[in-house]
């Protein structure tokens, strides 16, 4: 890409600016977040990776309760399954590149494994990840719950905790 | 979203086994990289923020220099700026949601305050973001040096250094 992104990510500013937006209540900003989390058909996962370093991996928007739990399915023999067992923070962040609407979850990840929680993301044909079915040891269910939410739209940007 | 997009994957999964699409080489996934890399409007940069959480923001992508660089601006008051100054170590991610295409690089961060840097990025009407103008000391560009990537695309899942 090239500045014309930038050029473009400008237009939308001034556009913000000069209709007067003014910036969004609490309750606005969570109708809001919820909304974009809804349409988002991936999200991305971030966990604490090798040697410290950040890691981001994108995961399919299957499963979520508002915006405190989201579940995602994994590979108990993945490498970042290991690495959560060892620290268990992680942040979730759903985006809109088109409306420049972002929202960051941070907060922590459970490994589960009992057969309620794997049926609830299970669907026909996932065999091609986990080839002995919805009981396969190498299927995972990650449970993420969040306890800050940071959201950001125009002239709106707002830090909140999650109850 | 909902298990509908468990099941897109899906189908995207069989279709490419189906195909018999075999494991690319490093050269072809290097150059499918680059591309992705190319096509992208926005990438995912993560911090190691507050609380050892890993943070996560969408950047414009708006200058590279292969897989090794990428460069972004950002305000010098932020406090991603500020934790960066004591912990460096990040990552950027880019991916296409509809081809199921992701490439993580991993690597450190420099905080650049020169006239040449802060031009690099600079463009008409980003005094938006930095009043004034292209000497705002509240402007700052981050330059990203990736030493490890990551790149999946169907059957291929490739982690190789960069040099």
């Amino acid at each position: 890409m090239s500045k014309e992104v930038l050029k473009s990510a400008i237009q939308s500013a001034q556009k913000n600016k000069g209709k007067g937006n003014t910036k969004l209540t609490k309750k606005e900003v969570i109708q809001q977040a919820l909304e974009l989390v809804e349409k988002s058909k991936i999200c991305l996962l971030g966990t604490n990776g090798e040697g410290g370093f950040p890691y981001i991996k994108a995961m399919l928007n299957v499963k979520n309760e508002g915006l405190k739990n989201v579940w995602f399915s994994t590979n108990t023999s993945s490498r970042r399954v290991q690495r959560l067992k060892q620290d268990n923070r992680a942040s979730v962040y759903y985006v809109d590149e088109n409306t420049y609407q972002g929202l960051l979850l941070i907060g922590t990840i459970e490994i589960l494994q009992d057969i309620e929680s794997k049926k609830l993301l299970w669907t026909e044909g996932a065999e091609i990840y986990y080839p002995l079915g919805v009981t396969d040891p190498d299927y995972s269910v990650l449970c993420f719950t969040a306890k800050k939410a940071n959201y950001y739209h125009g002239l709106t940007n707002l830090t909140f905790k999650i109850e």
